[in-house]
């Protein structure tokens, strides 16, 4: 490349492969220049553009380390970078889960684990490392009887404001997701109430807001997602690596069903949405995973 | 094969062959005869000689995920169920265990942390669990304040006698392997005893026997393995299935330091000892796995 990147090529021959055809783009770069595609994007693309196509061209497993990486550097008690490690435990595959702690082992010198442990104050971390350390049942086989029985637990500590109870954490992070949106069903049907309203009128601290999002994540992860872009552009400025995030890495898992929700809560497209807060190459590169023509 | 199966043929040809040759084998038998190895063994072979075969040709992952759920099966309030899990989740490599996860979601209809949740009971289930959930950390990367912090943490715990408290699995479920080595050796330097003394001091329930073996599947597991063969064998009868899960899963890691450490506490020869309380086929492959000539 050099002097004179060409922003809309890269936009055009990235921004429209889906994950195999970038990774068969960044083994045939490697052939032809003996050089890595991400560090040559590295350094010659900068600003939310450049950080939105290189996470995008980045193996997944390695970007999701990252982005925990990064979250878990400028922890701060807010919800934002709590909630990027939520999503990766309760919104991705276990298989994928599985990948990013190991690429995470690999890139730094710790596990994912421990970078929580020496970051996160209880009683949130104890629910982050219980959610992290998961690795579920992946089909949908789903037990009445548990379901019953653990939606009662789970309103037990709710009732009791005990929302970091060693029960709420095994059952959410070791049942698998069928199993936990029947128990969510449970718990409407006996209690009256939907389980996120219940833990939300437990107060308004960072952990209700936490297990906000895990329930929101375990149950309709489109749902979190809209509102993780909805977040990110209303008000002055507008939170561009939440944005960034949200698109790029559910672009190819449920963006259709994101945009749907958006419309449903928001009453205007997410497209509208997006081109209204981002300009430039940026606002080009996410449009065009939106799906939309250039 | 058939009627007339030739025991000492498949000695010899298995019990001699490395993980990688028995898969090759696996691959080729499959390939001739159109039917699988492990099929074929468990249709002409039974008893220990059979049982023993069939774990040392099976892939490694699978071999463990069923050992695991034979353990949780038979659960009973002793150590030698439970000590498989602890085996599984701190003698083992951090990739061995998640491959174990994952065969154990492939074979059963659940995870595996779901099954020793639905099989221990308080307080060792938070322990079982907090282990087998562990991704840890597998180079030498260790923290001397870590370590004197968290000897203090633990030192603490069993002061209090509260074994199964949140740190203490946090410790012992997240750290690296040398790490916890470290923090064993600040312990030891800090309060005068080893902490498996210690521990041991706290009582002679189950809770303190599992925590005797993390600790030593951690900090030297050939010393746990040794012990699992000398309870095996001595007194009245014996407990092949013990004595053929330390000899079939430890004869490619670490056989050499497991019978040293055998004839330093029982003055005796592993390969004696074996001799002298198993017979037949089932004797002679033992032997074949020791190394021994036939």
């Amino acid at each position: 490349m050099g002097w004179g990147t060409d922003e809309r090529a890269i936009i055009k021959v990235l921004g429209r492969r889906n994950a195999g055809q970038r990774r068969k783009i960044k083994e045939t770069y490697q052939q032809l220049y003996n050089e890595s595609l991400i560090h040559a994007l590295q350094s010659e693309l900068s600003g939310d553009f450049g950080k939105a196509v290189i996470l995008w061209t980045s193996d997944p497993p390695e970007r999701d380390a990252r982005l925990a990486n990064e979250a878990l550097k400028s922890w701060k008690k807010g919800i934002n970078q709590v909630q990027v490690i939520v999503e990766l435990a309760c919104a991705y595959s276990p298989h994928h889960l599985v990948a990013v702690r190991q690429a995470y082992c690999s890139l730094f010198d710790c596990s994912l684990e421990e970078d929580i442990i020496s970051n996160a104050a209880l009683p949130v971390r104890k629910i982050l490392v219980g959610l992290v350390r998961s690795y579920r049942y992946d089909k949908e086989v789903v037990d009445s009887d548990v379901a019953e029985a653990e939606a009662a637990m789970l309103h037990e500590a709710i009732e009791a404001k005990q929302l970091d109870h060693d029960n709420v954490v095994l059952i959410l992070g070791t049942r698998n997701i069928f199993q936990l949106k029947l128990t969510f069903d449970c718990y409407k049907q006996n209690y009256g109430n939907h389980i996120d309203e219940d833990v939300e009128s437990c107060g308004d601290g960072l952990l209700e807001s936490v297990l906000r999002v895990v329930i929101w994540c375990i149950d309709s992860p489109e749902k979190h997602f809209a509102e993780v872009i909805r977040a990110s552009i209303v008000g002055l400025g507008t939170d561009e690596d939440s944005l960034t995030r949200a698109i790029v890495s559910r672009a190819e898992i449920d963006m259709v069903k994101i945009r749907g929700e958006y419309y449903d809560v928001n009453k205007t497209s997410l497209e509208d949405a997006v081109i209204g807060d981002t300009s430039g190459d940026y606002k080009a590169f996410l449009m065009t995973l939106l799906g939309a023509t250039l």
